[in-house]
């Protein structure tokens, strides 16, 4: 979580003004996103009025390609009244443009600030808003045009883990090597087929949801979007939202509220809700796998902070474990 | 830069109540300072009107006893109408407040979020205004009640020479193990005495001023403010606004409109200005001091950016070198 490029006020203000946004008021950099840099923005016009808004520039990892899908999704949830980030266009009507920086040239976007704050320890009620949303995002994008395949699924895992390898996964923590080996060739032998698919989140932890109390304000951070298994995106939140931090302690009430929610808007179907128990545990396999891989290949004092593979490993094994089968009945 | 402490909402949410500022509606970590971390926090009263502060943790190097000196002189200036932010005092009257952190015990004050940018590329125009808003900080400051010796003055310098050992320079650079050993003893015999002193901002480069245009919104990181002579403070403005960023380039526009922007609100002494050369020198050692010194004990993919102490290495050698001695003439 970090700045990577320096942009004086100068620079911010040559890559603003084909946005005419009005003069540059303030520009502080902000603590997000570990794969691109991100400024908080605001802006008047000569009337008065001020705006604010998110800039990003994108730094490793994301394709520009796949810019247009992010960022016109955010345009079509928008339009149908989710709460996401508009999309700013330039005078030319791009979604992005591409700049020369001091680090190369990169990509960068303009989104719209929305209010609302991340939540460290969600109360039930807030959970079930979360679902709710989540299953509004799941409805809303149902007539979204692009396609993008999921560049984190079942494959990945795998590339992953042989990337990885068993020693390099046993150098973290023995437990970790022995869980892939015996759960990964089982998900892929019974990953489930068939289900309904559409566009998902696909990485919806606390801190890409804004709240304020009870209300979701913003569901942000599209960058994993892409089109998989509806259920496999509540598998996700799941995953995220309803363990503490280690994984150790499930919370049965943030749960149930997510769930509930979730289905207050949009109805699983019998097969969604029989497959919910693996899907959760792909998941945790999911996080498990990219956090390793960033674990050994991270410098340990690098600006990216590297999040314990372990806590997911800890939620796979709650999942696959047949005394936890009642968490997703219905 | 960067925001060590993670704090979630409800975290966050608790450590403002005692300042009834209304409900916490947004916050952001922001990417400014390396000794504490620093958010952007947006609050709304139940009326609807939202107002926004910096909330600043103090992690390093800061003495909590020295917080009374630099926040009161916040107030101090702000009363004055200088633009500083005022600092926002908790329902007891605390300028600061000592709490909890899963990091260990940790200071934290707020104080107010003021407009403005900070500029990469200054023109002389806007030079010129932060010239003149430094005299009238020395202004403002004059009857400042309380007192604080400066940290950062010649015999830490030296210290900090001493701790780098001639080896250490020299590993960072030959010139640089040369220059300490060529001018450092020099300034120690010829340091100046009798001139006027004050309080000093003694830190005020570019990152530290928010403009508008022409016009300063906001001086701020009153964190090595201090007791010193005045003049020393406009050598130190003039080391860190008037050269490129590696030092080698010189800008006379720059350093013209400076010096005349600080003369226009206060007429320096014939003696301040035959000291002003000196006053330079002594300011471009104290930066290549520390940051030779944190070059040597960062580790070099630390959370802080390693800052180049060659680059004020150079600037002492400009502004000792006697075909420049025209540089503070009147």
């Amino acid at each position: 979580m970090a700045v990577y490029t320096h942009l004086g006020a100068e620079d911010m203000a040559a890559l603003l003004a084909p946005y005419h946004l009005g003069d540059l008021v303030s520009a502080k950099g902000i603590a997000e996103g570990v794969s691109n840099s991100n400024w908080l923005i605001e802006t008047a016009r000569p009337a008065g009025e001020t705006a604010r808004f998110i800039l990003t520039m994108y730094e490793f990892r994301i394709e520009i390609a796949d810019l247009p899908y992010f960022l016109g999704l955010l345009d079509h949830l928008a339009a149908k009244g989710c709460p996401v980030p508009r999309s700013i266009h330039d005078d030319a009507g791009n979604l992005y443009r591409v700049v020369d920086t001091a680090r190369g040239e990169r990509a960068l976007a303009l989104i719209e600030f929305l209010p609302g704050v991340s939540l460290g320890d969600p109360t039930p009620g807030q959970a079930r808003a979360v679902g709710a949303a989540l299953a509004t995002l799941h409805g809303a994008a149902a007539d979204y045009p692009a396609t993008r395949a999921n560049g984190m699924g079942l494959a990945e895992w795998q590339r992953l883990a042989q990337e990885c390898g068993a020693d390099g996964l046993a150098s973290i923590a023995p437990a970790l090597a022995e869980m892939v080996a015996e759960h990964l060739p089982r998900l892929a032998a019974q990953w489930p087929t068939g289900l309904q698919t559409g566009v998902i989140h696909a990485d919806l932890f606390p801190d890409n949801v804004l709240m304020q109390g009870e209300t979701v304000t913003g569901l942000i951070d599209f960058y994993f979007a892409c089109n998989d298994i509806l259920a496999y995106d509540l598998a996700v939140t799941h995953a995220a939202w309803c363990f503490d931090a280690s994984g150790e302690a499930f919370r049965p009430d943030l749960s149930a509220a997510l769930l509930q929610g979730y289905a207050s808007v949009r109805t699983l179907s019998t097969a969604e809700q029989a497959a919910l128990p693996l899907l959760a545990q792909g998941a945790a396999m999911r996080f498990a796998m990219s956090r390793a891989y960033d674990w050994l290949n991270t410098p340990a004092d690098a600006l990216v902070t590297r999040k314990d593979p372990l806590a997911f490993a800890r939620r796979l094994l709650f999942y696959a474990d047949p005394a936890n089968s009642g968490v997703f009945a219905a």
